[in-house]
């Protein structure tokens, strides 16, 4: 079918600038006429230009009598831009096909429905799923007011992190370590424990080869003992959140807080609890969250039940040892019963190693349910 | 090239007898004439026809003037059957392609000598790499005197065979599991730790639909701590060795060793140690070992360095517990530069589960030198 492949180019489109767009998804847009395509675009950046006016600007006046097709539905309403809704039926526009409904509450229906009215033909639905996956983490966050979280995992094929001593560089080729600042490139924020910061003074930021996207940073450190020299207080590559408990010293706090670039947040409870953290992070438009743990960290996660996805590299190795620490500790789940079910979205070979992505199941991410 | 083509059908034929020609290697071989397939066949169980012969029977008179492909280099000796070299010479066969040359002393280059000089015209090494994987026990077996050790390991996505109270039934899925019993299948023994026995009580034996031969069960038991009323010892479905140390009761051992089908192995020393037990297996014929734990003894075959290959299944979920048991403990190796590095042989998605195998490098298998 030509909607489908049209379709799969305006997603091929959108899927190039990933990490680009926050808070704004990813869509692309391509217009059809007579067989051929007349033009196409993408989101580029919140503020600019939605996928919809770069695909019309480049048709022109082909626009008129032709198809488009979207990743998403067409917003309807006035926000940083003038409705798409609105230029499609203007630039003459016969037939919409949309991928998905826009799950903001503000569209969700309205722009397909202004398009009907205005006798454009509208049909919904093609690639609909690969639509949802390219914006899981937006439409998890529109629904949740949550980020979408997804946990790094970088394990020897005996499941280790490190050997029995602690040491850990490198468990993981050049590639797989390559492809996670790719992930922190298009997370808006990311997540360790500040045992992870006193004991190995991590950057956490992006390192591509053609540059990227820093996350924000974000610390769990319940009695704020983030080192005052450590790379992520005085680098200032990136914002710095420290989410501490309620038992920290005062004055403590004021250092960190007169810094530039670092944030201290306050929860009211001596121990963090994963869902305050979560909620604090949603409220400041954190969209999706990359976990780097440690173990302890991930476990907390877990055992709150708030993992979406998991990339999990496993380096083609035996490290051994009952004391050699594993990706997730704490306390764990007693029994089978409780464990956390995911199921494969992908696998692949990366370099030497093997990245495999497991998420959530369909029916129980609310992603993929009606939006 | 069609001689690939020919070695390849040969190949397939030869794969498909897998575990039941031990202790001789899989062979197949194809019969080509003028373009046509006139014969093939492979070897399918010790004592009985090689796989030129079933080909040459196949063929009849049209051998005459024929090309043969076979995996393996054709016997020169007098053993159970007329050496193949001999009967491919009087068949009149014009031209033979041989994937790999037989380690075997007795053999190793005069089959194809022979060939030779009875003016055949002689080609080796056509998918020589596939046929050596083909063999790989028993290429190991011929030059180590050893048997090829293949450690089985299911676990979560973060690395746990149970939970942290031991609860383990079923980490991984239906398909995994049966896959599991293709290897016992295809294994001349199974080998297990004592504690293994005691916790699990497991047959260890084929359960296969189409049915499947029994490997050797063999216990690790130093102290030889196995019940008398254990299902290895009672069930006759296969022979069971136990394997123990030099501390233990004579009275006891009596007990066992008047068992039908079991036999008690004892060392001369107070500890169990792998290089002795895999010694001991090679003279006694196991060409093949599928080890199935637990992590003490996986551990045991780790650190010895005894490892081959492994095969992975990882199930799509997360248990967490820093006290949830792994498939490898011990002491494990200290240093990164000590750990046992493989490489991945294959990826596939089995079930709702993915399996990965890994085996030692290619340079350092000691199958794929010059044999």
């Amino acid at each position: 079918m030509n909607d489908k492949k049209y379709m799969e180019f305006a997603l091929t489109i959108a899927r190039q600038v990933s990490g680009q767009t926050s808070p704004n998804p990813l869509v692309g847009a391509v217009i059809v006429k007579d067989g051929e395509i007349v033009g196409f675009g993408a989101h580029l950046k919140a503020s600019e230009a939605h996928a919809e006016v770069n695909a019309l600007n480049m048709a022109g006046d082909k626009a008129n009598g032709a198809t488009i097709y979207v990743t998403l539905e067409p917003c309807s309403h006035y926000g940083k831009t003038a409705p798409c809704a609105d230029l499609l039926i203007n630039s003459g526009i016969k037939r919409a096909v949309i991928a998905c409904v826009d799950p903001n509450e503000k569209v969700s229906g309205s722009g397909i429905e202004k398009l009907r009215q205005a006798g454009i033909q509208v049909e919904v639905g093609v690639l609909e799923k690969e639509a949802k996956n390219l914006n899981k983490a937006f439409f998890h966050y529109i629904k949740m007011k949550t980020p979408y979280i997804t946990i790094k995992s970088a394990v020897s094929l005996d499941g280790k992190t490190a050997t029995s001593t602690g040491e850990s560089k490198w468990i993981t080729c050049e590639e797989a370590r390559l492809d996670v600042h790719r992930y922190r490139h298009e997370h808006d924020a990311i997540l360790v424990g500040v045992n992870t910061v006193i004991k190995d003074n991590p950057s956490l930021t992006t390192r591509l080869p053609q540059g990227g996207i820093n996350p924000v940073r974000i610390i769990l450190d319940t009695m704020l003992r983030t080192p005052v020299g450590a790379k992520v207080i005085t680098d200032q590559e990136a914002e710095t959140w420290i989410i501490v408990g309620e038992n920290v010293n005062e004055q403590k706090k004021q250092i960190f807080s007169s810094k530039p670039y670092v944030k201290v947040i306050q929860l009211q409870q001596e121990q963090i609890n994963i869902d305050d953290v979560l909620r604090i992070l949603g409220s400041k438009g954190v969209m999706s969250l990359w976990v780097e743990g440690g173990a302890e960290v991930n476990a907390s996660f877990l055992e709150s039940r708030h993992i979406n996805q998991i990339i999990t590299y496993i380096a083609p190795t035996l490290i051994g040892g009952k004391e050699a620490p594993t990706s997730f500790s704490g306390n764990g789940f007693q029994s089978m019963e409780e464990r956390l079910l995911l199921e494969i979205k992908n696998v692949e070979k990366i370099g030497t190693d093997i990245k495999i992505i497991s998420g959530l199941r369909e029916e129980e991410s609310g992603v993929y349910g009606d939006c």
